[in-house]
C-alpha cells in the first residue's frame, strides 16, 4: 500500500471511533443498501425544448450533411468497403450517405435499450428507455484533493476512484478511465485499469479504446470474467468511441468500435464538439452535425454486427470567446443536450450526454453552479448513460476527490427528482391536514412521524445546521466536509470478493500481455 | 459616507485606472445597456411534472381543504364581513369556502398579467404570462462579505444592495427588504428603505408589509413619485404578503394587503411552507395546502378591490430530519415549484417562487449547487416573479455580497437558456458546415466571425482560463473574483437622476413621518 492510501485510512480510523465502530458501519451500510438502486427509472417525462417540427428540421439538416458533405472514415479500408456495400457513395476516404440510409440501418438492428451486465447481477444496469445510469469522471490526466493539491494521476488514484464509485450508492457504474494512471506505460495501463474495475468493484465498467489491440484485451478480460459464450449474447463492457469532429472518424476509434461490435459489446458513439472549433457556434448546427456524425458511426457499428448495442453520444461545450477555452455549465450546451436527447429518442437508441461538468479549477461555487447547470438538464432531458457524473474539474483535465463526493451526492438528489410527485393517498395527506387544522404545526403529526425516515433526500455533504452550530463544527465549507467523507469511505472500503479462478486467470492474462511487448508511452 | 462604502470605492478607483478610465466605463455601460432587458420573455415552454389529471386532483384537494377545514382570518373583523358577504361560511375567525368559490372570484377579476411601472419607463416590468422578472434577496437580518464576514445589516448595506441590483443587467427589479437595516428603528426603517429604492435605483420596487400603516406610507411615497391619479390606474409597488401557515392569515398581513389593494397596488400572496412543520412532509400535500391558502388570500384581495393585481406565491422548503432546519436546493421543493407553477397557470394568475436559495452559510460549492438547483426549476417552470434571485445565504438569514454577484451572473445565463434554440438559417449554419467540410476547424470561418460577439453567454465571474493562467492570476476562487466585481460596481455606480421636486417632497414626507411618533423596535 502506498503512502497515499495509508494516510486517509489512518484519518478515517479516527472517524470510525467517533461514530461508533463496526456496528455503526454495518448499520450505515445496511441503510445505503436500502437506498441504493442499480440504476434510476425516471417517472418524470423528458423536457422538450423543440417542437416536432424543429426536431424534424434538425434531422433533415443531418441528412443534408451526410448526403452533401459526407464524413471521412480515415485509415480503415475495411470500413469503406462495408459502407460502400451498404449503399454509401465512397470517394477516397469521403463517404456520402443517401438521405435516410443511416437512420434505416440503425433503426433496423440497433436495440432501443439493453442490459449491461455486472459481475454482481444485482448491479447490472439497464441502458435506454426511461432509465438513467450515473458513471464517474473519465479521462483526466490530473487528480486533485485538498491535502495534496493538483498532481498527475496514478494507478493508486485510479483504484481509489473505483473504490469510491463502488461505495457510492448514487453511482451505478464503475466507469472507465476514471483518471489516467500516468505512472504506468501508455501501451499497458489499460490492463491495470480494466483489472482495477473488475477487482475493486462489482459494478459494470468500460473498456479501453486507445488502440484496437487494447479493446481486444478488454474483451479477453471480460471473457475471463463472464465466459466466452455469455459475452457473445450479452453486453458486459461499454466503451466510449469519440468522433474526430468535424465529420471525421479515425482508424483508432473505428478499430476499437469494430473490436467491441464484433464481440457484441456496447459502444457510445460520441461526437465531442467544442462549438466554434469543431462545429459552428450555434446550437442548431451543433445538433445537426452531432446527429450526422453519430449516425455515421452507429451505421458502421451496425454493419460490423447488426444488433450490437450502440448509444448515441453528445458532448458539446461552448467556448470562451476571450480565450478559446471550453466553457461548461453555460446555457448553450444545455440546449444542445435537450435537443439531442429528443433526437435520440426519435431515432430509438439510448442517449449519453451531460454529467457534472465544469471549467473551474477547484471545487468552488463556480464548479458547483456549472455542474448543477449540467446535471439538471442531464436528468430532465432523460439522459440514459451519464459519464462524468462525479469528479470532473477544469474541463476534464482534473478529477477531484472532494468534487467526486459532492457530485455523487447531487446524483442522489437527481434520483429523487426523477421520481416525481407521489399522488398516492399518503402523498396527498388530506387526513393529516384535516386532523391538524389552522395554526397547528405538523412536527408531531402521525403522518409526519410515519414518513419521517424517507420524506426528504438526506445529503451527506450539505450542512443545514444553524450558523452557531456550524461555527462550533469548525466552520467547514463543502469541500472540507467532502474531504472527510472520501477518506472515511476509503478507510471503510471492503473489496467485493472475486472468484479465485477468475482472479488467477486475470493475473495470468495480464502478466502474459505485459511480457509480450516492450513498454511504450504511445 | 461611512467607512464601509469609502473602502470599496478606494479599491475600485484602482481598478478604474487599470481599465482605462471614463471612456472605458462608458463603453462598458453602453455594452451593458445593449444586453440589459427590462425583463425576460421566455420562448421555452414550461416544464410539467404532473399530468392534467394530477393537477386537477391537487385542485380538488385544495377545494376540500377550503371547504372542510377552512382558513382562519385572525384579528380582522372587516375581512370576515367581506368574506361572509361573498358566500363564505364564517364561524368565529374560521372561514370555510364552498367548492369553487375562491377560484370563481379570483378568475372573475384578477389580471392574468400586469405591468409594474418603474420611475424610468424603460425599466417597467411585465409580470405574468411568459415573462420572468428577477428581483434580489429579501428579508435577511445579516449581511456577509469576504472582508468583514457576517454581521448585522445596516441601511448602508441596504443602499449598497439597491445600487448593485440597479447596476446588474440581469436583475430586473430593485426588490424590497434587500437586507434588514438593523441600525434603524423597526417602526421607521421602512421610510428609509422605500426612499433608498426610489433614490438609488430607477427599477421597480417593493413596499413595506410589517404594519398596515407602513404599507400606507409606502403608497404615499409612491404617490409623490408617480402622482395620485397614476397609481390608482397602474401598479407601481408590489408587496409580499405571507400566510401564517398552516391555514392562517393574520391581521398584519391582511391589513397590509388591504392597504395596497385599496390603492390598486400589487400583492404576492405567499404561503411560506417548511414541509413537515407548516404542512405535511409530502409534495402533493404542500401543493394542495399552498393553493388553498393562496386562493383564500387572493379572494380577500379581489373582494377588497376587484382587479387589483395579485400574484400566487409559493415558498416551500424541505427539512433536515436531523435538526429540523430548512433545507434548500433539494429535489422536493423543486417538484413543488413545478407543480405550483402549473396550478397558477391553470388559475390564470402570475406566479412567484424560486430564486437562488441555499442553506449554506458561505458562498461555497454547497451554496452554488443548492442555488442552481433552485434557479433551474425557477426558469424551467416559468416563474413570473423571482424574489431572492441574488444574494441569499443561510436559509435567508444572510445576504452575501459575493453571492449576490455570482447569482446575478447565473440569472444572465437563465435568460439565454429561456431563449431556446435559434432555428433561423443563421442558427442552422448549414452553409458554414458545407464550406468547411471534414477535418477543418471553424475558428476562422465566416459564420463564426459573424456570430462571435453574441454566440455564447459571457460570465463575468467564471474563470475559463488554463490552469497555468489561473495560477498566474492569483488562483482566485469564484467568491474572490466576485468580491472584486461588487467593489468595482459600487465604485462606478452613478445615481440615476431624481426630479428635484420629487426629491424635496420625499424628504419632507419622511421627516414629517419620523417626527410624528417615537422610535420603537416593534
Amino acid at each position: 500500500m502506498t503512502d497515499h492510501t495509508s494516510e486517509p485510512r489512518d484519518i478515517a480510523d479516527t472517524t470510525r471511533r467517533r461514530t461508533g465502530g463496526r456496528a455503526a458501519r454495518q448499520a450505515a451500510r445496511a441503510h445505503a443498501a436500502i437506498q441504493s438502486q442499480p440504476f434510476l427509472t425516471r417517472k418524470l417525462a423528458p423536457y422538450e425544448v423543440l417542437s416536432e417540427e424543429g426536431l424534424a428540421l434538425l434531422e433533415q439538416n443531418a441528412d443534408t450533411i451526410l448526403e452533401e458533405v459526407g464524413l471521412e472514415f480515415r485509415g480503415d479500408p475495411d470500413a469503406l468497403t462495408l459502407l460502400a456495400a451498404a449503399g454509401a457513395d465512397v470517394q477516397g476516404e469521403r463517404v456520402r450517405f443517401p438521405r435516410g440510409m443511416c437512420r434505416r440501418i440503425v433503426q433496423a438492428s440497433a436495440p432501443a435499450e439493453f442490459t449491461q451486465h455486472a459481475r454482481n447481477p444485482a448491479r447490472s444496469v439497464r441502458i435506454g428507455g426511461n432509465h438513467t445510469v450515473f458513471a464517474p469522471n473519465y479521462g483526466s490526466p490530473f487528480v486533485r484533493d485538498l491535502d495534496r493539491g493538483r498532481r498527475y494521476g496514478t494507478i493508486e488514484d485510479f483504484r481509489n476512484f473505483v473504490r469510491l464509485a463502488w461505495a457510492s450508492p448514487n453511482l451505478h457504474h464503475s466507469g472507465g478511465t476514471v483518471c489516467e494512471p500516468v505512472d504506468l506505460p501508455v501501451n499497458k495501463r489499460h490492463l491495470d485499469m480494466v483489472d482495477a474495475h473488475i477487482r475493486y468493484s462489482d459494478k459494470p465498467f468500460m473498456g479501453s479504446v486507445t488502440h484496437p489491440e487494447r479493446a481486444r484485451d478488454t474483451v479477453e478480460m471480460a471473457k475471463i470474467l463472464f465466459g466466452d459464450a455469455f459475452i457473445q449474447e450479452n453486453a458486459v463492457v461499454i466503451s466510449l468511441i469519440n468522433a474526430n469532429s468535424p465529420l471525421v472518424w479515425d482508424s483508432t476509434m473505428l478499430g476499437a468500435a469494430r473490436a467491441y461490435a464484433e464481440n457484441n459489446q456496447a459502444t457510445i458513439i460520441t461526437p465531442f464538439i467544442l462549438a466554434g472549433a469543431m462545429a459552428p457556434v450555434t446550437a442548431a448546427a451543433v445538433c445537426a452535425q452531432t446527429l450526422a456524425e453519430s449516425l455515421g458511426g452507429m451505421t458502421f457499428v451496425q454493419l460490423v454486427r447488426p444488433g450490437a448495442p450502440v448509444v448515441l453520444g453528445s458532448f458539446a461545450s461552448s467556448m470562451s470567446m476571450q480565450s478559446g477555452a471550453p466553457t461548461f455549465g453555460t446555457p448553450e450546451p444545455a440546449l444542445v443536450l435537450y435537443a439531442m436527447a429528443a433526437l435520440a429518442r426519435r431515432l430509438g437508441v439510448p442517449f449519453r450526454s451531460g454529467g457534472s461538468l465544469c471549467a473551474s479549477k477547484v471545487a468552488d461555487a463556480q464548479a458547483a453552479y456549472e455542474s448543477a447547470n449540467t446535471l439538471q438538464p442531464t436528468i430532465l432531458a432523460g439522459v440514459n448513460f451519464v459519464l462524468h457524473a462525479a469528479g470532473w474539474l477544469e474541463g476534464g483535465l482534473t478529477v477531484g476527490y472532494e468534487k467526486f463526493i459532492m457530485d455523487a451526492d447531487q446524483c442522489g438528489m437527481m434520483g429523487v427528482l426523477a421520481d416525481g410527485i407521489d399522488l398516492s393517498e399518503n402523498g396527498q395527506a388530506l387526513d393529516a391536514i384535516r386532523a391538524n387544522g389552522p395554526g397547528q404545526h405538523f412536527l408531531g403529526s402521525a403522518h409526519t412521524l410515519a414518513n419521517f425516515e424517507t420524506a426528504f433526500y438526506r445529503s451527506e455533504v450539505a450542512d443545514n445546521n444553524s450558523f452557531e452550530q456550524w461555527q462550533e463544527d469548525d466552520s467547514l465549507d463543502a469541500p472540507q466536509r467532502a474531504n472527510r467523507i472520501w477518506k472515511k469511505m476509503l478507510a471503510e472500503y471492503e473489496q467485493p470478493p472475486l472468484d479465485p479462478g477468475v482472479d488467477e486467470a486475470l493475473r495470468d492474462f495480464i502478466a502474459r500481455r505485459k511480457a509480450a511487448f516492450p513498454d511504450s508511452d504511445v
